[in-house]
């Protein structure tokens, strides 16, 4: 299988292919991209929508996003949905026409952990956008039709794109084993803390109290569906406080905390709020060291589960957009063209954050 | 029932019987402790052997444990074993002159907590010597009867004893799923390390990596069975250099680490060293905060799981002594016998550590 | 705790109180039942609303329900709610003037099925209403306080008895993890069929199909939320026609099915109709032996999963009808009072079974 | 990824090689084989041990095995070890000479079974020896690398042949959670029945008790480290005696039974002998219809689980021949060699049953 997304600038005999290049930091130009050849289990997508993610931000400020560095230049983007324009030799289930949301990553299948079923932690992972891999922000890709997913009509293109977040939220929902019988704290109301929220609501969680420093995402958060919304400071003092405060807003025992900022002060907040036998749930990555009480935590037997991506979740994000049980429509609050004003504009507007949630491209 | 190994020194009708009572800083008292009633489901059992735990020392030395304070007297020690001297009306399995194995705690049996099995989470526990509940260093104790565990002949009271420390070793590899296909890595090689280290293997993992900075409790651990051991340093700037060397050793994933010390280097050597999507099992309670690479170790989906004391483990471990596949007598390092003199002598030789592992009293 | 609904006729001292024996075949007489004394954490409580559950139907139509055998008189019925008329002394979290639903087995909390949770396979168990302990149907009963669960406001005490059978149903789902990705087939629209539809929706389940021979019951199966109702013979030749029917009725694997039933024919259905790696969940009890496709299923990995009753799920339950998800009033088909003659009646009516789906008294 | 043992004899261009074909019943015949082209992941294996299935000598006797027909000519046979011959391009784990087992199914890696981790399951499974694929005895095979463990110095090519059986052994003992905590009881002491007695014991089963109807196979059984066997008759009738017999043999309660035959009477006494809360796991396949006691056990939550195949078991057996945890040499029985006269009587002897218990090529 090729795919990859296009590997390789310099595949000159591919067809020509325009794509947003990051070639240095808060810089990127539109310009000619190749595309590899299609593969026999590959099919070709005209992407038509595609958001911006806080590690494409990071990426574009800094070139890393953790222990990723870009060292050469590479497409940027990675949450994308298009329209099929050709198929592979052999690929059965998609025709050329089909709408479709694009699972970014491709996973060896060899290694163990993808036998195992948790393909995201693959160490030969190729993902769009992620170094060396190029992304998805250009016209056209290629990419293999097992991770290419039909939209039901009645989703559209960016709802598509969206299955990306949400996927984030899901994965987090099931390793967390959220159910009817969970109630949840969620640390932070930016996209990612609002997609667990969307999630944890669709996975049948009763109570979900929700706590920021910002009062106007928080606001967004309640109309999404949060029970109870909370304004923290960033004075880490306040955790004793502030936790009095979250559980008595809870009304009975936290099981699952979400922490989806990543500072000491929301992973305190999480470890001491959690019921004895609850999870804590890490998503945000804000911090690689973090002085926390993980000990008092531990004698309660509060688990620390991390999250990674996600494995295996665009069909069930999809039936959720599909029978309206989530719908991530309003986190989309700005939409950009595909030229190279607009992919600045956007990318800036993306990095200021505030009232910015979700940007997205129409291509 | 009653039980709760008399939580009262006042029964001025209850039998007269001696124990150690704790009156202050490193100051133990052998004096009278009245027993409770014997409640129909209880049985009165002479404690014949008991071994002192390292929070037992802590009460010894600072009057107090974590959260747990002494605040009035109090009789020390809770892991131990016996000879059944009378039954309850309702008491059916036991019978008077039964060698018996005490479980410490008892849980409220009324909560979801306990509902559900995890019965050591219950708010409600009373366990032997843990403030404000007394303990069982004493000639005679009341307990209930379903607490109390037969051993069969070819298992001495002081192995009864060691059900205790062996315990928390045992539940640890039941929450960190311990099989022939988990290879471990155990951070600290003093007594709760040395009983993972027997319990891990008992449970079968193929392979056992041991640490610590002190060279002599290393090679008890060789002796215990443990593949490789591996002297490390105080000095978190190593962290790096030593976990290349730990898992050149391990020569393949680290599946679980168990940190049975619970200081900043050992918490960030565990993290750092785990295999994508393994366990750290945090079992040491040495700080109550610590700071740690807890982001990294997120994203490649390392769970964080905390050890409470243990649930139901005393069947099991009376099975792995009575088959001989697990040998704790080699932990048993220093005899005492019950006087005022011998039980100072005990503490004193317990606090200091060095090469005391676990220090014993046969009454 | 003495509790155990009163397990002798002749507590003299005890006060008197009326309730229904079960002395004969068909033959219930409302005749004194003397109170076992109050224990220190027992509650009494005035019974108000009782439902007749299946199994009651069969102790009264044969003096036996599988292996429990009615030996000599005793009161019949188990699913109940009332209010609190005294309290023990050691009684904490309810007060007098309460309204309560109880649960209705006392397990004995000291074997290792209670110590690891799963108290409803507890060999000791004291159920009301199964040989030989007395049911609930009486003015009053004693129980204890930890059974009894305290009704929000607008809950009532009919809806609180009901927590009985939609017990059965939310221990299914939860023994089955239905979720927001489990697509669930349920065979049998009968009071326990319903009851597994409602609590699967509760859980998320996307979509529900259900079968019955009735069409009649289906049709009350589809106003509960079934999305496909489907008519089937009781000819087991039909079955393989039938699974076809139901894949397709559902369009994607089904991934748990739950027979209600219990015959040969709705065991095959389920079998055959799962997808690989799926669930067939057993809760109808209609045979002791039964000839099925077990193997086909078995190299599918079709997991059979038994259900027993419950454990620890009122809770749950009345949080479901506290916030409306869940609605069982549309289950309560017939009401009578608690005279001899009503009492007979209520039993015909339902031992006849067609339209009466539950029949409730108020007392 | 070509692969796929071989699909079709018609690959003129291949390089020619001599493989069983499987003609008609009872009719194998040594003739050549083209193999197909090495793909860039594949490796050419020189086919050096290869033993006898049950499933073998069904396609051998009767062209058919459960719903796989036999069609057309078909290489038969698919536990094999062999020496590496040459590597595909893009190969990098293995090397010319290397001695590795082979892992005979191909899964598409793309379905929702192969990315949750089950790929045993896998609808489009194509597996060396099930038709239409083409099996391994051949003295060349082309197979996929990722599906080819290199064995250690210490593991001969016979046991590495043995991976294969004992897979099923491992598999099995993984889906029953069998640990030191796992009472064992197992129906049937053929090749399955043994190397779910090896398994077990190296997962730490404390006790396992064995049944079958020949003495002779229950005295290996003792020799392979069975703590009791017991014969048993072929009498329906004798259930009941026979579970007392067992459960008294046991001494203690069976967590999980292993039917490794799928008659009534061993799925009766499975799921009779088994305690509440226990599991019975299905591998034996005699029956594709049964008349079993479901009820009964369903009532005890006894659940049965179906066990197909296996899933990534390979480096798991690797290791434990490796370390000598277990030896599955007394299991060979009888060794031929490929000609067509040994071919012929190797199937008939496997046939026969009776003392051969692993029937072996040596290619």
């Amino acid at each position: 299988m090729s795919g990859g997304g296009g590997e390789d600038k310099e595949h000159k005999d591919g067809e020509e292919n325009m794509a947003a290049w990051l070639v240095g930091i808060k810089t990127l130009k539109i310009e000619p991209y190749h595309l590899p050849p299609l593969g026999p289990h590959d099919v070709k997508v005209q992407v038509k929508a595609l958001g911006i993610c806080g590690s494409d931000v990071h990426h574009f400020k800094n070139m890393r996003c953790a222990n990723f560095i870009v060292k050469k230049p590479m497409v940027i983007g990675h949450e994308c949905a298009g329209i099929i324009e050709e198929v592979g030799s052999q690929v059965k289930n998609l025709a050329v026409g089909d709408r479709v949301a694009l699972e970014p990553g491709i996973s060896c299948r060899q290694c163990n952990l993808c036998k195992d079923g948790r393909y995201n932690l693959c160490p030969e992972m190729k993902f769009f956008g992620s170094p060396p891999t190029n992304g998805s922000l250009a016209n056209k890709v290629v990419h293999p039709a097992y991770l290419c997913f039909k939209l039901p009509d009645n989703v559209s293109l960016e709802e598509g794109a969206m299955c990306e977040p949400l996927s984030v939220g899901v994965h987090a929902c099931r390793r967390a084993s959220i159910s009817p019988e969970t109630n949840v704290l969620i640390l932070g109301a930016g996209p990612i803390g609002l997609v667990v929220l969307l999630a944890a609501r669709a996975f049948g969680a009763p109570r979900i109290v929700i706590v920021d420093v910002d009062d106007c995402r928080l606001s967004i958060a309640k109309n999404l569906g949060a029970d109870e919304t909370i304004q923290v400071s960033t004075n880490i003092q306040d955790v004793g406080e502030e936790v009095v405060k979250i559980q008595s807003a809870m009304g009975s025992g936290i099981d699952v905390s979400f922490d989806c900022v990543g500072f000491d002060k929301t992973m305190s907040t999480a470890l001491n709020a959690t019921r004895p036998g609850g999870k804590v749930c890490l998503i945000g990555l804000a911090r690689s060291e973090t002085t926390v009480p993980l000990t008092p935590a531990a004698v309660r037997e509060v688990d620390v589960i991390g999250i990674f991506r996600y494995r295996n979740t665009w069909p069930l994000c999809i039936e959720f957009l599909k029978t309206g049980k989530i719908d991530v429509k309003p986190l989309i609050t700005h939409r950009f063209g595909f030229s190279q004003q607009e992919v600045e504009d956007a990318f800036e507007t993306s990095a200021r954050g505030g009232s910015a949630l979700k940007v997205m491209f129409n291509l």
